[in-house]
């Protein structure tokens, strides 16, 4: 049966199981790029990949997951977060400020290459900015309780951007050297503030 | 005299009292741009301007003011921390907060460009971040007690430059356009915190 003609949603006859998540990669990179976050919608990005729109829910989780997997980011926010999260609101600063330090420390240069970009061109949108609205702020207001949830999540948002900055992107020291516990000590309970703040 | 025979550190006869403040100004930008903030000498400058040194304190207090004053801010980021500062450590992260708000909200496009110049060339230190590390992170330093000061200082410089991007530069709603007092009631404590850690 010739390939134009096959049903979506099947993966072909010849496919190893890696070969339809890198297809729906692919095809979500250029509706991206095309579209921008927002507006590529799951269905599009399937019909491009000539596969279902439920495997993506299958590979990456949602359009945030899929989102991150397209990225090829050499640690995965939504898998760190998700971790990070499901102790719940206690202690909450501290896991996160360490998981930060200890996901990004490594890679020092991917991050301010991230961020510059994120923060150069004020005319485009770029996928980090996407990841931190749809992954750290959502995942983050998820868990919080009480009043303005978002603005709060956001505000920390704000607290692991700025520590990027100084630390990663425009070193400033004792900062970029402390170490990461040293760090976590002073700005951990900072961060906490936000999410119980009695 | 012929002009070139004069001896510095006098204003010239025809002077008006701006004009001496202006050519040190004038001097400053070209030696910050060729030498660097921390190489530039406060006596180099002053010898481009044919004046006395003794000029730069008189005028800009010190050579981070001289900064500031050369750079044509909408704010005056030496004066606004002095005041915010000079009342002490108590409620010191609410003052802060509030008039970093008060300063920028007016002025949001100048600080996004600001920004986002300081982030987006690896190769150059630009004269914002000067600023970051001799004005804000200096002020903050000398008004707070006990271990790690300067870690510390430049931790809540993290917090404002992660709430300038956030609010200015990739503006994330609510937190873009919620009020001033609500944004200072959640981030205060988040900044008093590494202020009075007690």
């Amino acid at each position: 049966m010739p390939d134009g003609t096959r049903r979506p949603g099947r993966p072909r006859a010849g496919d190893r199981p890696g070969d339809a998540r890198q297809r729906l990669i692919a095809a979500a990179r250029r509706r991206f790029a095309t579209d921008g976050y927002d507006r590529a919608s799951l269905r599009a990005i399937a019909a491009e990949a000539g596969l279902d729109a439920s495997l993506i829910r299958h590979y990456f989780g949602d359009k945030a997951g899929l989102l991150v997997a397209s990225m090829q980011l050499p640690v995965n926010p939504v898998e760190i977060l998700r971790t990070v999260i499901a102790s719940g609101p206690d202690g909450l600063g501290r896991r996160l400020v360490e998981a930060f330090l200890a996901s990004w420390d490594p890679h020092r240069e991917v991050i301010a290459g991230l961020v510059r970009t994120t923060f150069a061109d004020a005319a485009v949108v770029p996928p980090t900015l996407q990841v931190v609205r749809g992954v750290v702020v959502a995942s983050l207001r998820g868990v919080l309780t009480g009043k303005d949830a978002e603005l709060r999540a956001e505000l920390i948002a704000g607290q692991l951007l700025g520590l990027a900055m100084l630390r990663y992107v425009r070193p400033l020291e004792p900062l970029a050297s402390a170490p990461r516990a040293r760090v976590a000590d002073w700005y951990a309970p900072a961060v906490q503030r936000l999410i119980t703040p009695s």
